[in-house]
């Protein structure tokens, strides 16, 4: 069994912004010699989360649309009684998801024909990690 | 080692339809022939998801009913501005989550008394699939 | 290739509690032998979640109030037509998530400077397992 790590960095120029990761988690497969297994992609800061969905601007759009509505910025949270004030980057990152967890197939990511692996920033302008963990044979 | 992938394929006679599929993962499980590691079950289409709850037709209806409520259909989404009409179905398989990896423990999977694996279709009616990688010793 | 099986067990004085369980992991992976792999911490029970977020009180109790208000306790839902009271748990424990896989490294958990696994129960008083699986080399 093998397995490979390594991390993808960070730091958008934009308090949010969401990036299509497919093409470095493919390559970091490709790099570690797994022909068959899983891949782990997972956000290592809480304020971002890591999801599978379409590649279709229109559709990132609502997606942003529909997380402020669900999970606000500016509201009076608990957790901006600290030195913070991003509460409700932890509340989106959580509707997203923090992690992803993909399939490796014949040495490539055994993806459906739409899938696609984002990234996606709710507290960003400074530097943050994705860890990408492979393991297999 | 062992490697095992299979996949499950499925075609909703509705557009919304939620399917039990612990058996079938199961099976895939027996027909690995791995008896500890882990079983990922993850939506190969980005309107489906794939969750772990409970086996009980009011708390389906009562899921669909508070999905409807969080993440309408009918709204005028950005992404409908493309041939599109279910960016719903992309914000409620968010919502329920697009894979699980579960245990396999001593030659089964290793759930909880109440815990079902279900296949949730938000854009039915065309054929999808979900793929099963197993991997463990 | 090694594997790893534990459980932890909890019994919640409140009905609903949020609990640290970093150490608790840390320790299982520690005792597998694993020093690079991936560890599978999944709640056994449909009421319960298993998450990565903030360590801060005040955010705890934001997303306490945000579950509430997403996936209100006490409306008529279907599945309380049983002999369940609990819908709204279920409802809550979805947006949280049931489970989180966490790579190891060097024999220890790789995780980012503010993550912390936590275990999540929506409708406790009685006693609940989640399932610690470890898998590597």
């Amino acid at each position: 069994m093998k397995t490979h790590t390594d991390y993808l960095f960070f730091e958008t120029a934009a308090r949010q912004e969401f990036i299509r990761i497919t093409d470095e988690v493919a390559r970091i497969v490709t790099a570690s010699g797994v022909t068959d297994g899983l891949v782990l992609v997972s956000a290592m800061h809480i304020t971002a989360a890591v999801y599978v969905n379409d590649w279709e601007d229109g559709l990132i759009h609502d997606f942003q649309a529909w997380l402020e509505t669900l999970a606000p910025a500016g509201l009076p949270y608990r957790h901006h009684q600290t030195v913070e004030d991003n509460a409700d980057a932890h509340l989106k990152r959580t509707l997203m998801g923090h992690q992803v967890t993909l399939p490796i197939t014949k040495g490539r990511l055994d993806l459906g024909p739409w899938e696609q692996v984002f990234y996606a920033e709710f507290d960003g302008q400074r530097r943050k990690r994705v860890v990408v963990k492979v393991m297999g044979i």
